[in-house]
């Protein structure tokens, strides 16, 4: 396939959606690669590595592309210089992007979502979710020491001892994982919470110590939570609380891809934390785990600072992009026949799954609800 | 002794020269301790802990005091109010200070300078250097994995190996051991480098590849390096360039108490390392290990981000207040007799070498012998 590497048009967004070494791997299994210039500058990634990688600067690679691979989902703009039977690869929340779903189908683009990738073995190594929850993970155990106005390891010394610092992490995913591995090794006492039933042996495989409170777990589908009610979240939330105001950092990590983060923490919880306190709220940007926390800012509630994750992956943009590519890599190598051209293949429920568009029809079923639902009607399409 | 804790003046001292623990140990020793209000507040401690810890708010805690306490020096007219054969105890820079010390001498005022502390095992326990330095030390590295736009890590997962970030630190004292520990924690490579013998030794028991260049060792009095000829310099200069060209972060550590640190690493070296690439120079205030660093910024050379450090161990306001003052309380130890009263004995070499007034005499030679040189004829004394 000829594949058009876009740049990203997003000021905040710092990734890139192929690596040079991605390129490499793309151009030995029979593919082209076209770049836009600069895709990779703020990724430290310079034109001169993707042509050594055996890309080529074009400014036309939309036009002439089979495949255009991004981050973001592509601009209108882009989508319009695309011909009828391409694809795009990206993330492309669909419910969020009715407009732009509208224009691909409309155009007859295949268009298929890192977010959609199927939580099963085989799909592993295209989880741009998990590899890009990785990343955040390890970032937010990072902010949380640097914020901290006190040291996370025991320190024994000719003056005394200084102790640990005591870490609660909510959600136990592989952010949270991260989260309490990287905290760990810096020293710092961890304990964590997840609704789910295995988090607890996860929680100590990594070095923590699981909180165990009087509910019943939330087990939902790809090992992911289910969503829970109004009375057993304000029922957590003070379960929650001593374990809160006990903590010298505090990072939440609980969200459920495509829904409003669940509000484990509340701002009077935080207002119990003491003096010198941090929160680091990774979910910031889709509603907060935590009352009042706002991406991309440092807010003071109480004594403590809490810290909004905004595109925190982002914030490491050369490991995140490094993996994200090669997720894109192997899901372009499943819809790739054997001459490297384009072949999608629905039997297969990876394919399937991520399919947003394909041959002028809305095939991911609840992007396809929400296009025949009332929004339709509000939304003149085109 | 009545001992006058001083809130400190300066507005980028974040630190305080008592917490409330020592104050707990020095009223168990039969001190009592005259707090002004708001001394520990930038380090977190509120006057509530202080009063707890059996301390008193006083608003004329200088007038009435035998010991004043404080981080800085104390401000002219602080040492104004103290009464004749009372005694002082902070970091003095004797030789920066000379006005002061004039001051001190001439009001008969008793002066013991921190820094002065001995480098002999009896005296570990007081020595504040050391206990800032590892302060700094752990926070050179929490800087750089948080400017770093990698993750430090080995981290092998379904999207393929992200390999570990590779650290240089130069000078493997306190401070430099630390950063290196605290870097190998958190899963980087780590090299080190320093001028002293042990150093090599020291580096590997903390986890780092000790870098060995062709050049002699420079082992100094007291643990510490000694200076180097030009020709020396420039020699290590360039051996250091491909180390410093292939690090990820560069950590520099190298400082020689009272004198302008050594330039370790030129522009043009730091001009040679890859995109992205950050320097941690923790010697930035007094000259710089590093060409072009600035105390307190983040300045851009070549490709890297260069940051000066700042009052580093004010960074971490708690933790290096507890352990400064720990080394107070010992020394206060030290100059105190059995019914707690004031007493310098200076049969002993860290009471002698600590004191640089008593008695109406300045004692510490090398600052009196600034006094009585030419710099004496300019500056007229008072």
């Amino acid at each position: 396939m000829l594949i058009s590497l876009l740049r990203e048009r997003a000021p905040e967004e710092t990734r890139v959606g192929l690596v040079p070494d991605a390129v490499a791997k793309l151009a030995a299994a029979g593919h082209r690669v076209l770049l836009e210039s600069g895709a990779g500058a703020r990724s430290d990634f310079g034109d001169a590595e993707y042509l050594q990688a055996g890309a080529e600067i074009a400014t036309d690679g939309p036009e002439r592309a089979d495949l255009a691979v991004s981050v973001r989902p592509p601009a209108g703009e882009t989508v319009a210089r695309l011909r009828r039977g391409a694809a795009t690869m990206s993330f492309l929340p669909a419910a969020q992007s009715l407009d732009l779903v509208r224009q691909l189908a409309g155009g007859g683009i295949a268009s298929f979502a890192l977010e959609l990738v199927p939580r099963i073995s085989r799909a592993q190594s295209m989880d741009a979710l998990s590899s890009q929850a990785l990343v955040a993970g390890y970032r937010c155990a990072i902010v949380a020491a640097d914020l901290l106005p006190r040291m996370f390891p025991l320190n024994m010394t000719a003056a005394g001892t200084l102790q640990p610092a005591q870490v609660l992490v909510l959600g136990a995913g592989v952010a949270g994982l991260q989260a309490i591995a990287t905290c760990r090794r810096l020293g710092a006492v961890v304990q964590a919470y997840d609704v789910r039933t295995a988090a607890a042996e996860e929680i100590r495989s990594v070095g923590g110590k699981p909180v165990e409170l009087k509910l019943e777990t939330l087990d939902g589908a790809g090992g992911y939570a289910r969503e829970m009610t109004a009375e057993r979240a304000r029922r957590q939330q003070e379960l929650l609380m001593p374990y809160v105001a006990a903590a010298d950092a505090l990072i939440t990590t609980a969200a459920v891809p495509g829904r409003q983060a669940p509000q484990l923490v509340t701002a009077q919880a935080v207002r119990q934390m003491k003096a010198g306190a941090i929160v680091v709220d990774l979910a910031a940007e889709s509603g907060g785990n935590v009352e009042g926390s706002v991406p991309g800012e440092i807010v003071r509630i109480g004594q403590a600072r809490v810290w909004g994750g905004r595109n925190v992956p982002g914030q490491l943009p050369g490991p995140a992009s490094r993996l994200l590519a090669q997720n894109i890599v192997n899901l372009i190598g499943l819809i790739t026949d054997a001459e490297a051209g384009f072949h999608a293949d629905f039997a297969d429920e990876i394919v399937a799954g991520t399919c947003v568009t394909y041959g002028g029809q809305v095939r991911h079923e609840a992007t396809r609800a929400l296009l025949q639902g009332p929004l339709d009607a509000e939304r003149p399409a085109g």
